[in-house]
């Protein structure tokens, strides 16, 4: 047997970042940088102002206070977008809104707050202020020439917004991989097969081109596939135009399994691992000519844990991320169990949280063909492979599925 | 100034679910169910195997051993997809696949682990078994009939496969929301405008637009709209047969801001509020016929900040989300800080996990119109109106924004 990590660690190290492509802003959500994006302006482009106010020479208003305080003549109002046309001299002031060019002359901004104006063209003033005060610098935000973001940078919202400031529309980012989705066995049938008795309808299927759109990938559904060495080859083949090819089921010992011998009839380098996990021990994984190929087990909540633990990782890979694995938190574990020995067990799990805290509790009963033990589950409590029990009270490990709906606070602010 | 959780109250309170749409399977990813669904079948629709290995009558191997093995007589070999042809009497063995149809007759499976096969007939037992043993039973994943989901339930990938198992294609949930998002101000051009002096590219329009899709919802862009009321009431009616509408800029006291006025004009209910917080004061809510309208500060790093606190629960809860808000960590902050008394400060913070503790610290200058503090940010530390001072060393709660990357282990099992 190979533990966990591995079998992870053998199977990352075959992958790189795929190849690059151009897209639009929008497009590129969520997607990672595939170029260093250089400033090609300063932002803001200039000084201005960082109020609604006057704009002064800070030294007019050192003598100013609420029972003393000084008069200044308003010689213009400047909107937002464009430039004064006056140069703010001694004694002088131009009323400012926010983000208008900082008139020559001036070096500090009076928020209206501490004015009041007496009339069109004069202003007084009741405190004193500095230079520099309530201006945004040219340049503070983006300097023109600087690397804004290196390759590499996970984009977001305010990526986006910092890229459209500096004129970009179109950047490069990893391209998504196409992952071709198999399901094989000849008790399975599609969603709208009329139903025969011994067959049932596939999940897999469903459940693994969901958790690989979930990744950020492209699906190709296969279809299902029944067991005939023949009719595997051509599907497989099929899949060799997709960066990756997920098979469910056929990778156990049985002898009616075809999906090892068509992998090893069309590939070369297939390993065939018992891994010591539970659930989902058997795992094909290797290269059919230059597509990566995983076959999973026909379980279909071992085949979901396999996905989670070996071909997530690989398609975030594919896709240029860094961070390839579910975060995970700490939590109380509110009942005794008693776990698999000798396999690192995943154990699905509910959790809440309460205060600070976060309880984690069993989804019931925890069978591999369960798959409503997954659907109930905020996370996959990950244990060691010589722990034989757990107990309630214990601190525990909870790898999550997705998302922490449940342990945010109902008000957080 | 009324309070973050005032206003936010105030806003949700007028925010129902939109209405309903049927999709097919894939498309519901992460999206709310609007229907209960029920189970049209077992799940499994039959006692089945667990292995591979033997069906037969537990009461067999009662006297089974390494020493004194059973011999028991193999009469038919059963494939999963088909039924058994034969009934297994006393003394018998049927060779069974993972999933085939537990055969008349036999009440447990015998893992082929614990037996070894002497000739095509002729199958050895080493240890006794009990009846139950390595069977899956009917209905064990879902009964026929059960709810299987409740209105409300979030489509995740396990939900995916469970509705597909029950022939479900299509499902009824709450429908995107959509959001026009109008940027205003005569300083502001668009990416591919030509610059001119005292003019700034559009950051927020770009920067909302990618908040908005990130919350699930469909995104209209208006554009940019000069200040004239006239202009910006028209743009603003191209917005009503959107459910929401977004404005960014024009809400603070400025003498040249239209967006007041304009949304007075068009609307009947418009709030102005000043909120106790930082960065993101002024902020316009209302109604505008049927159109919820948000009137967001101007600054960048505002927008966005108030786009998370108000506007985003908004589109959540009109999709049928129940946790409308993102979750938060506890940190440990690495710095001291001086915050602004009497409001809410949102500090844009940096984490990194060490160990089980999560760290916090500043992403640089926090002015409101440098949006690259919100690019670096993993975070938004909040804390409280009263508060003066955050030291070195307190632990605070940090929003955080959108994923939890830098906090999970490299190897997170």
């Amino acid at each position: 047997m190979i533990s966990v990590i591995e079998a992870r660690d053998a199977i990352l190290d075959q992958v790189r970042p795929l190849g690059t492509e151009r897209v639009d802003l929008f497009s590129a959500m969520d997607r990672v940088l595939a170029e260093d994006v250089y400033a090609t302006r300063n932002q803001p482009p200039w000084d201005n102002s960082a109020m609604d106010g006057f704009a002064v020479r800070a030294a007019d208003t050192r003598s100013a206070s609420p029972t003393h305080p000084v008069t200044l003549q308003i010689i213009e109002d400047l909107p937002a977008g464009y430039r004064a046309k006056n140069k703010v001299e001694s004694g002088q002031a131009i009323h400012i809104m926010t983000g208008a060019p900082v008139p020559e002359g001036a070096d500090a901004i009076l928020r209206s707050e501490i004015t009041e104006r007496l009339d069109t063209h004069h202003v007084q003033v009741f405190q004193p202020t500095s230079t520099g005060v309530d201006l945004r610098r040219v340049g503070e935000d983006i300097t023109d020439g600087d690397l804004l973001f290196p390759a590499g940078t996970l984009i977001r919202p305010a990526e986006i917004g910092l890229l459209a400031s500096t004129n970009r529309a179109y950047i490069s980012v990893y391209r998504r991989p196409r992952v071709a989705v198999l399901s094989t066995g000849d008790e399975i049938i599609d969603i709208d097969d009329e139903m025969e008795d011994g067959k049932i309808v596939d999940s897999n299927g469903y459940t693994l081109s969901a958790l690989v759109l979930d990744a950020g990938a492209e699906v190709i559904r296969l279809g299902i596939c029944h067991d005939t060495q023949e009719a595997l080859e051509q599907k497989l083949r099929e899949g060799l135009s997709s960066d990756v090819i997920i098979t469910s089921g056929g990778v156990s010992v049985g002898e009616y399994d075809f999906v090892k011998s068509a992998l090893e009839a069309l590939g070369t380098t297939m390993e065939f691992w018992k891994v010591a996990m539970t659930p989902g021990r058997p795992l094909a994984f290797g290269m059919i000519q230059d597509t990566l190929a995983f076959g999973l087990p026909g379980n279909p909540v071992a085949s979901m844990v396999t996905f989670e633990l070996f071909t997530r990782p690989v398609l975030l890979k594919m896709q240029g991320y860094t961070h390839l694995y579910r975060p995970s938190v700490r939590a109380i574990l509110l009942e005794d169990i008693k776990k698999v020995s000798g396999r690192k067990q995943f154990i699905r799990m509910q959790l809440q949280r309460r205060e600070n805290l976060i309880y984690a509790s069993r989804t019931g009963a925890q069978g591999s063909g369960i798959l409503r033990s997954m659907s109930l589950a905020d996370g996959l409590a990950i244990t060691h492979e010589d722990q034989e029990f757990l107990k309630a009270g214990d601190e525990i490990e909870v790898m999550l599925l997705g998302g922490l709906g449940d342990l945010s606070r109902q008000r957080n602010c």
